[in-house]
């Protein structure tokens, strides 16, 4: 039978190629019949439709015609503007043409360090989810509900929905000082967006930005793929030393001043007014992450560097609701400066013409109502209970190993590990997740050598108990792996990350 | 009284502003109480919460502090590192650096063809917006209830929800005669945002595109915003001259062979192999851009170019349901050939993390409960008496004028004005917009100097009944313009679509 099922591509992909091959080659000569759908569909154990798909699709290709009550046929002679397909097999193709140097770029980049959850895990510490909330969730549903009722059917506003840029420009002048107006607000689909709109309307391929490192990688890996060059600038537990930024070429300063991420630090009022001195004297743009500002655990926070005065020219203040609501919204927002706000706009309408509507219109919603600065409340109250929980286990099972500087912000800790050589800390990481519990290192998330070794702490989503038998877990592995001389595991999987694939 | 509002920004924002410049500036001193948040409240006019508000961001300023039960007072000292604060108004800032290159572009393009409705307008020809279907409306509110009661808290996967992914690879097999594997198949959040991505990975700026000219606007400016150099080929009604395109230096070719936009050309099967032989040999890449393919009302249709054997090394097939659905859906899918995938789900990672979760399991519940093939189905239908009442309509009223070279395709046609110069069709155009009637110049869609003169009319949005009034009207307008010796009117109403502002 000349139709064989190569198991390789959905069943009707296979018996089209088959098919298709079969006539190119001449094996099925022109006007030659087709079996019937049904003993082809019989023979080869598939359904009928599927037979009738793969024959449709030779009929489109003119390879095939199909005749009413009659079946289907080989079509008499192949298209003239087609030699290659009556001279066998097509031709090997041109060698394709390089990528672009961002494809290049990209290619280059290295693998993402956050990854997704691991199952296989009973206690994994990992960063990047928020805590899960039953009662938000029903709230969220609701609000789509109503939306999905109201949802305008043509296309959204570019710069966002109205209702949402009022209710954020609400909430971030309550919640992190930031005074705007709504039109300053522009919706986009998270932080991601957020970075990528303003690296592509402030920088051109090869321009300096300066960056924390350690940062947060996605940020950072989405500048080094539009072409950026990074220039690191230290920073110490009152954040960028704003002294050590270069005083000139540097277009762009992205810093994450609430919370910095991943060691925690916070950014000091005096070092925020210096670097707007600083970015106002050399005209450079500075792009303030507040990715997870919302949370703070020791009384009143710091007025976000937007909220500052110079801020206003100087400053995109970046906000995401990745980290307060759930990160499959895709949903944050920018306050820019006013000179760059038409651009921003110009860019996000070429880009993907505006966020989807009816989770633009949900989310207004459950500002509007109130729920979510209940869900807020709830989650500070939890996420408290939880940070304690972390801090009380670390000292009882960890603390001759493990020094903890708390940043009081966030949903996570960085617990430092001085005493532990870089492959000791792989060996631990390792050990762990043999034993259920996923540990992260923080060397992955600098950009070079590591001054420091530690582990990323993260407590949203494992509850209080959970996070005391996590500790006490992390205990018993410290102190074997301390003790044991064992070597390090072979390098394919000593990669911090990798070690738990 | 030092609070002046000044009308120019939120009153909190105004009221924050006055005291910071009063304290800045020494009329209120180093230690001075600030008046009661009651008083002042009264005294402005305003509530009593945005005079809290203002003061709490003055505090966070460092400029007052408050003292519990005293009130709030001018801080005693400004901080050092801030000097500009103590030393009157801060210095202008720095001239500000440019933009990149891609905003200066960006700025540069023109502004959008295709505008938002036109309530003053009884009825408005313009293309863009899909008919609207209540039955759709409901099943899609269900589906997305549906959707959000499933809906993974954690981040969708960059490359799509994979019941997305299967039932739009089924549903491509089934209407396009797309053979792909669902790992084929990368969501996007629209047409835009494909070509964008397709464009970053495939072009380097001054790289050259050959493009239809006329063409979609937008999908061409975010090539020009790209920096792509543009190479208009020329078309007739098989679709794009193969032929004329250059034999060496462009990497891609952006082409809608379905449904030309806005022309309604479609590519014959002929010059469909024609264009992939060309690509396999000039090494170069195809976009096809099957915006409306959907809607045929001629029997069998052609297979799009990616359904052919040689479309799977080197087309990307663009597919989008604002047409089918409607735009405030931001959903959209490639099929690109796999030496593309992984770089293009990189971008994506990139740009916003992958598209929002529940849209995209709402839209898969759509597919695969029915309800969207019934909605394709009746929507088939309806256009289908629409366009009959609008080509009986234009036969009818406007005979004598407009030539329509039906295209038996999408959601509008051309009307081509053969005996029209260019500042006639303006006069018309104006003329019908006074007295209610959107119509559409194909002009602005031709990126040089218009070879014919022609409106196009979209049929969607209005029913049948509409379209019978709105082609008289036409008629009634094409007589009047045809008669007068009017002038045009002045040149900044001229511009086609500003005329009906």
């Amino acid at each position: 039978m000349f139709v064989e099922l190569d198991g390789d591509a959905p069943l009707v992909v296979q018996i089209t190629r088959s098919l298709r091959a079969a006539i190119v080659s001449g094996t099925l000569r022109p006007g030659a019949a087709l079996p019937a759908t049904r003993t082809l569909a019989a023979e080869l154990g598939v359904s009928r439709n599927t037979v009738v798909t793969a024959y449709e699709q030779l009929c489109a290709e003119q390879l095939a015609v199909a005749e009413v009550g009659r079946g289907t046929f080989v079509a008499a002679a192949v298209t003239p503007s087609s030699p290659q397909r009556t001279e066998g097999p097509a031709p090997a193709p041109a060698p394709l043409h390089e990528v672009s140097r961002y494809a290049a770029r990209l290619r280059a980049l290295p693998a993402p360090v956050l990854r997704g959850p691991q199952p296989q895990l009973r206690y994994d510490m990992r960063y990047g989810e928020p805590l899960v909330d039953p009662l938000l969730m029903s709230s969220w549903r609701r609000a789509l509900g109503q939306a999905a009722m109201n949802c305008r059917e043509n296309y959204p506003p570019c710069i966002g929905e109205a209702a949402l840029r009022r209710a954020i420009a609400e909430y971030i002048l309550r919640r992190r000082g930031v005074l705007c107006d709504a039109d300053d607000v522009v919706i986009v689909s998270g932080t991601h967006q957020a970075i990528c709109l303003l690296a592509r309307i402030l920088l051109d391929e090869g321009d300096r930005v300066a960056v924390e490192n350690p940062g947060y990688e996605a940020s950072v890996q989405a500048l080094q793929a539009g072409g950026a060059r990074l220039v690191d600038v230290p920073f110490d537990a009152h954040g960028l030393e704003v002294s050590a930024l270069p005083r000139t070429g540097v277009r762009m300063i992205l810093v994450t001043p609430s919370h910095q991420f991943p060691t925690g630090a916070v950014m000091s009022l005096e070092r925020r007014r210096a670097l707007l001195e600083h970015a106002d004297a050399t005209g450079s743009w500075v792009i303030e992450d507040d990715y997870d500002g919302e949370f703070r655990y020791d009384g009143t926070p710091l007025p976000a560097l937007r909220a500052l005065e110079a801020g206003e020219r100087r400053v995109s203040y970046v906000g995401t609701f990745s980290k307060v609501l759930f990160p499959g919204l895709r949903l944050g927002y920018v306050v820019c400066p006013r000179a760059l706000r038409d651009d921003l706009v110009a860019a996000k309408r070429l880009d993907d013409r505006g966020c989807s509507s009816v989770d633009q219109l949900a989310l207004a919603q459950l500002m509007e109502s109130g729920a979510f600065d209940r869900h807020l409340r709830r989650a500070a109250v939890e996420l408290r209970r939880r940070r304690a929980s972390l801090l009380d286990g670390l000292r009882r099972h960890a603390g001759g190993h493990v020094v903890v500087l708390d940043s009081c912000a966030g949903m996570h800790v960085v617990g430092w590990l001085p005493a532990w050589p870089a492959d000791r800390v792989r060996s631990l990481v390792h050990l762990a997740a043999e034993r259920g519990l996923g540990l992260h290192s923080i060397a992955p998330h600098y950009r070079r050598a590591t001054p420091a070794q530690g582990l990323l702490f993260g407590y949203a989503t494992l509850s209080v108990k959970q996070l005391g038998a996590a500790t006490a877990l992390l205990g018993a592995c410290l102190r074997d792996a301390s003790r044991s001389r064992a070597i390090a595991p072979p390098l394919a999987v000593i990669d911090d990350e990798d070690a738990m694939a």
